[in-house]
């Protein structure tokens, strides 16, 4: 079995949504990335910082689930990155309430040894600088290199986002970072631009309307499955990304075949993470229930094949 | 083969994308519809009015593609229903500039002879009252009846349309309608909402997001084929609904493996036609085309399932 090594935000989460509000949470595109990958395989590590108010409890969270936690980095003088928002009505829409960056604005990673030769990195989203720090570190190149980022980066670090592009395998955003990524509209033609500028596989992330993974000139979508109730959708694009990568490292495969099962894979563990606020359902979700959940997605998208 | 009968309407649409705009050119649920299904069987029949202003040359479309016309009747003294639309550069939104009902308004359904056996009867957007009397004069109940409705019917037509679902075997419907009609937000509740008053199949489109089969407890999927270039959406679903129909016309079937089939086939037809404005691609695509496009289809969706 492969190591995985994620890196990215441990943080603190405040949510409003139209069906209840939380306090303080569990957040961070590490958490959610790092608690899915561990679904799948055991040996998890994540390189991330947190402030003096980040509680035990929660770091107890990830060690309980046997997640390396040696690269978390505690600053004494610094609080947690902490994000409130609020989510409307149509739960792909929100709106930023606070944002306080805090320890994550002096975050200089620092890869464990154990975890410098990681067949599988998940680069999640931050200052493509600190991204490229981390790549620098591993003695040798990972079977497979992804990477997150968004708009803010596009906007503010533009050079260093072009040059860690070069350097990756898959970069996985949503719609609108592709369309600014690229500077297309059409889905399709982003696409393109986009695997020009490096990674050879993409996945766009459309929330509530699935995925699409990228490869060459072929296309494969997973479809998020239709559920009663979402309550909470934050952390579910994170959940997605961590659940490919914890599928493919589970394989050891990065083919485009092993990559299919994997946004699969990631589709279905993101549709856990939406159910209750936070990490909450993710945290607790077993492996027979993700197993019958892939039924479901099996059912949803296989059909015996009639010739027109 | 069985026959298909398409109720619906022939009319004049202009169009305004951010691409171009057109003159009065051919639209209508009916010929969306019956020009969808003609690719897949021959024997299609249309129920329809239109005015003193309908072109014999649009006519002409419809019998090159031996469409039956002997149920559209011309109205000497009305002209022809009329729409005109400007579609946002987001293709999923558009506003009505101008709606003359027109000769529709007086649309008094009258079903030819050698169509009142016909195995599959579509029942496109119109009042829920005049798709009734369509049903009314069947010889025989259809092996399967599709309905299609919009907001309007059920500001305005409410208890024609309770009356009709009661009916019918399946409806087509986009995300908007089923929301109104089930009065619940969420798709999954608002589907068995929808089925318990009446129809056992339900089919949600959700525009370029695909379109979703609810049968009893299950749900299939049929995304929407990622296109480089959507030119207008005009007419997209009312092809879905004639692809979906013909096909399983074709077949002669109607269990739920060849839905499945047959909304796939649906949403490879609708993909020809956002290519070009209203009927144009629709009109000259090749069964041998639409075949090569089967293949993206399950080039999109099918993979080989490894278990977790």
């Amino acid at each position: 079995m492969s190591k995985i090594l994620v890196v990215g935000s441990v943080a603190f989460d405040e949510i409003i949504t139209p069906f209840g509000q939380t306090g303080k949470i569990l957040g961070g595109s590490a958490s959610y990335i790092s608690l899915a990958a561990q679904k799948l395989i055991d040996d998890v590590g994540i390189v991330s910082v947190i402030g003096n108010d980040f509680p035990d409890t929660y770091l107890q969270k990830f060690s309980d689930r046997h997640i390396d936690l040696s690269g978390i980095e505690k600053l004494e003088n610094e609080k947690t990155f902490y994000w409130k928002g609020r989510y409307h009505k149509d739960l792909n829409k929100r709106d930023t309430l606070v944002t306080e960056v805090n320890a994550l604005a002096h975050f200089k990673p620092v890869v464990p040894e154990k975890f410098k030769d990681a067949e599988f990195l998940m680069l999640g989203n931050l200052h493509p600088a600190v991204q490229h720090a981390v790549i620098d570190q591993m003695k040798k190149r990972p079977k497979l290199i992804a990477l997150d980022t968004m708009n803010f980066w596009m906007d503010t670090a533009w050079d260093d986002l072009i040059k860690i592009l070069k350097k990756i395998d898959i970069i996985i955003i949503n719609e609108e970072e592709a369309r600014q990524l690229s500077q297309e509209y059409s889905i399709v033609k982003a696409a393109k631009v986009i695997q020009k500028m490096g990674p050879k596989y993409l996945i766009i992330k459309k929330g509530e309307h699935g995925a699409l993974l990228f490869y060459d000139n072929d296309i494969f979508f997973a479809p998020a499955l239709p559920l009663e109730n979402v309550f909470d959708p934050t952390g579910a694009g994170d959940t997605f990304a961590g659940g490919f990568m914890g599928r493919l490292a589970k394989k050891g495969k990065t083919d485009f075949e092993s990559m299919k099962n994997a946004v699969i894979c990631g589709a279905n563990l993101a549709s856990f993470t939406v159910e209750k606020f936070g990490t909450e359902r993710l945290e607790n979700v077993h492996l027979e229930e993700i197993k019958q959940r892939q039924k479901k997605f099996i059912q949803l998208t296989q059909f015996q094949i009639e010739p027109l």
